[in-house]
């Protein structure tokens, strides 16, 4: 269904007459554009409804969001609670049911001052007197008209299935010295069904917001006497986040990475020559400084390449020993401002799974490849299945913001493409998306929600080798500069473990779950079996828990079961009789009966063919 | 041989006369104050053996020190190298051999100036201004006299071997602006055996000093750019560090614990509620300060504790879930004066294995005794084996330097005394070490070259609790304090691995070497045997390294040896025929055949009666 028009790029009301040539393509639901317009068209809808059942009621401003739009009221003293949002809805639906038609009418400043003088409106009065004569616009859809500049959909009755969602605070145009208005969230879709799958993801989201589930499984806290932004991880969170690194040690083992470990601070100077101060110190913790003398002092590492520079440079290196890739699970400190600070997704002190690799320029495009191979086998093993690679090269219209020579660059950013098209692998490109220092591949990640995130990195860089003056002796005998390649799996261990969270719900897979197996005794009479059974499990490596809990067997199942645990092995009578336990998985509800040797054998499949 | 006499706690010359009636005791090598003795009086015979061959010498001060003595004298501009130390020690033997008699003599202020004005030593009589008349006496040997408090050895043909050891710069009074003086150290013993056995010691600690060996293995290096004290772990370094934190994490899951993980900063609210701010600002990095607000920054954590009560605070807990155990290796940092800083023994960033048990009063005890455990495990599994156990108790004469009651101390320090007791140990009892918050229990280890370090602890702590407001519910269903314990086995990981460097010469052994076997194939026709080798041992989980350098193979074991690797397997033409490998141990020569799965069954063997 056609909703607007895009003319020249600009996006118009259908009904706009061209007034001259134009390249002109229509717009549906399907474009990004499109959805704006039907959205910001559902905005005016309820706006309308609202002034019929609050005829007092002023208007600030009613954009489309990422994924719906809102409006920003002031209501006087009326409350909107759910009653208010449902009586408001349901008066939109027969707003759209009466198919109003958008009229767009052009009004000079003073008829636009005129009418709004008159309806006492005083925040659309604010925003008239910032415009200029000649380019206002009215729009008009049954008794409500508003300033707005458009475009519209052609009538309110393609804006089908409305939903209003919340409600907040906030200040007019943003400042906490002006009035609060109250703004209320919306979303609307042209078929009922697209609405009902959009509103089961965000009750899904809400269900599995990491917030929500660290707590409940007990992963990780916040303490605001640590400080915001600092988690503090719980012992099952600590098991969790401490799998993950034993696995992609072992990985990184194999491919012949080397482990170290640095301090978590650094001197200044160190981070002079890094470039990292004093350009950057806003997004830093402050330096810790001794005396008064400003250039002498204490860094929090914001990154962890000068550091692996500093062990690169311990000795002389050859040509022969090269690749020496360095890896360090490094905590990280970044001072993110307080208002961006949520949850895992963004903090101030993360755990980068970082490895720098210096090699030689022939060697870049295998140690890229295997960085690729290794990111994939991280993502299998943690189910995301849904992704893309994205190839940000430098913009060629900008050298300036670049260091490195353009010729070293093209080789560089066409070394990254190869990898990629040799490994059987497609990548989008984008343009002037590079780092400063070199071109990058990153991994963009869709969850089970259907949001994408960046998760790992792979990037080549010019710019410290260069400034740390590093070297290696070729065969030639002469003084050579590698190159270095930032990679990370995970990226942010933390940020990592917040997606990992809600993507899999907090039903981790058996490899990873805090807890792999309770036992649950049918009553005190086999806690001794339940035990035994325990302590075999345990010394072939799971992590188990007997529920020795004076309940019932179906309360302790169900504990279990919130606990998300993948096993559970209940014990009675019979099971005590032929050395056997009763397995009933996670969200199956069956059981069945197996000797303990083949619960083992069940579960190190289970785990082998994930990770193995 | 008895060299001096206690009277009443002071130490006299044996041919002092008594004046009144006192309690009297001989004091021979073996006391402590009798080395002393025994030492100093080797520093005045070193003196007059100086002004023997040196006329213009002049004296500054000459103590015995914790094993020796040194004098700190002014030379002009003569130089003392080996040469000179030699001519000065065989002056000195001659001098010995003389057998001249120390004499006692008291002079006055006026005498004393005297004498020294006429010698020319401004030093001495720079001593004798700060010193009230009557309480001045001179020392006299042979045609030597100094200024003396003494006591001395009654001649100096009992200090038959001296030794001099080395020569460094010291300014007078320890002042930079003062003249620099030049101290010589040396050693006496009464037997050569004696003298012997130390000469070997003090080479051995040369040998094995950890920050040589620390180098050539490629253990941990340091960076000025990152700054002094701060240790950077190399691979090797790394793989050891690793290894000791996974035996512990294992040895720890076994007991009960759980693993947490905190960030490496505060607020410095936090550490005002538990103390450390802004007391023991000296020994903390300055504080990262936001705003000017002077109460508004951060802390690089000095402690973990602080951490661990806020896990254990961020949920109401019960006498049944009691005792909570929180397990982190976790990085603290503390600024010590950079003159104190050398290698591992003292650093500015550390790891601490360190545990809080939060328990009830009547858990104390268990907990305690499974923390000595715990800690004799470690001990053993790395050969520590002389240690003794020290009970640190409060000092009852001074009860303001304590927080808690004294009935809860007694209770407290006596159940340290029971645990110990009943595991069947012996403990000394130090009064007025325990910590202000608490007593404690320390392990008190003396390694391989006989020096003796202050390795694991275990704190009984009531301090924190009370300033936190920790509780759980008890049994009466009312709120309780939980008593906490501070544990940490290794103490400080890098100082632990400082000592254990030296204890072990860099001799580690096979379940903690960074590479545990050397596969050296006798030429490169039989490097894809040795690769298969090499595979299979790794699959089994050790750490194995191919040599497949084009060298000799008596070249590659070398290497092997030096490198202190624990085992070779040496492969060519017959091993490859009868699927075997040539096992060579570390320091032992002698190869014997044997097949893989056997050599695999002996390193496990060996590894499981170490660690098992």
């Amino acid at each position: 269904m056609a909703l607007a028009v895009d003319v020249d790029g600009d996006v118009w009301d259908l009904s706009r007459p061209l007034t001259s040539d134009a390249s002109v393509s229509i717009l549906t639901w399907r474009d990004d554009a499109g959805k704006n317009v039907f959205w910001h068209s559902t905005a005016h809808v309820m706006a309308e409804a609202l002034q019929s059942l609050y005829p007092d009621v002023k208007f600030g401003i009613g954009p489309p969001i990422e994924t719906g739009f809102y409006y920003d009221v002031d209501l006087g003293d009326e409350k909107i609670g759910t009653e208010q949002l449902e009586a408001i809805e349901a008066r939109m639906k027969e707003l759209i049911k009466a198919n109003s038609t958008f009229e767009r009418k052009e009004v000079s400043k003073a008829d636009a001052t005129d009418y709004f003088n008159e309806k006492g409106d005083e925040y659309k009065l604010e925003l008239i007197d910032e415009l200029e004569d000649g380019t206002i616009t009215f729009y008009t859809q049954g008794d409500f008209t508003d300033l707005c500049r458009g475009p519209h959909v052609p009538s309110t009755g393609v804006l089908k299935y409305p939903k209003l969602l919340t409600v907040a605070g906030a200040y007019w145009r943003g400042d906490e010295k002006r009035p609060q208005l109250t703004r209320i969230y919306g979303v609307s879709f042209p078929k009922k069904a697209e609405l009902e799958e959009y509103l089961e993801r965000v009750r899904l989201a809400k269900e599995r917001d990491h917030r929500k589930l660290g707590k409940e499984l007990e992963l990780f806290t916040f303490s605001q006497k640590v400080g915001p932004g600092l988690p503090l991880w719980l012992p099952k969170g600590t098991v969790v986040r401490d799998t993950l690194e034993s696995f992609l040690k072992q990985e990184q083992l194999k491919r012949g990475y080397q482990p170290v470990i640095t301090p978590h601070i650094g001197r200044l100077e160190l981070y002079k020559i890094s470039g990292h101060y004093p350009y950057y110190s806003d997004s830093q913790f402050p330096p810790m400084m001794e005396d008064d003398d400003e250039d002498q002092g204490y860094l929090l590492k914001p990154m962890n390449c000068p550091h692996h520079i500093q062990i690169y440079d311990d000795k002389p290196r050859s040509y022969r020993e090269l690749p020496v890739r360095l890896a360090e699970f490094g905590n990280v400190y970044r001072y993110e401002q307080s208002g961006e600070l949520g949850g895992l997704t963004r903090v101030r002190g993360f755990t980068v799974d970082d490895a720098h690799i210096f090699c030689r320029p022939d060697q870049v495009k295998a140690e890229f490849k295997d960085a690729i191979e290794l990111t994939l086998k991280v993502l299998k093993a943690l189910d995301f299945e849904d992704y893309r690679l994205q190839v940000s090269v430098r913009d060629r219209n900008d050298p300036d913001k670049y260091v490195g020579d353009p010729a070293t660059w093209d080789e560089a950013e066409q070394s990254i493409r190869d990898s990629v098209l040799e490994m059987g692998l497609e990548y989008t490109e984008v343009e002037g998306e590079a780092a400063f220092y070199g071109p990058k591949l990153d991994f963009m990640v869709r969850d089970a929600l259907g949001r994408e995130w960046q998760l790992g990195t792979v990037q080549q860089d010019y710019n410290l080798p260069e400034r740390f003056d590093l070297w290696y002796t070729g065969e030639d005998n002469q003084k050579h500069r590698p190159v270095m390649i930032h990679r990370a799996p995970f990226g942010s261990l933390e940020r990592f473990m917040g997606v990992l969270i809600e993507h899999c719900g907090g039903h981790f897979k058996t490899w990873l779950a805090p807890v792999q197996v309770a036992i649950i005794p049918v009553s005190d009479l086999f806690l001794d079996y339940a035990k035994e059974v325990a302590t075999e499990l345990r010394a072939s490596g799971y992590r188990v828990e007997v529920d020795d809990r004076r309940e019932k067997v179906g309360y302790k199942i169900r504990g279990a079961e919130t606990q998300k645990i993948p096993y559970m092995l209940v014990v009675g009578q019979q099971e005590v009789e032929t050395s056997t336990v009763a397995v009933r998985e996670h969200r199956k509800g069956a059981q069945e009966t197996s000797s303990l040797d083949d619960f083992k054998k069940r579960i190190a499949t289970e785990i082998e063919a994930a990770i193995g």
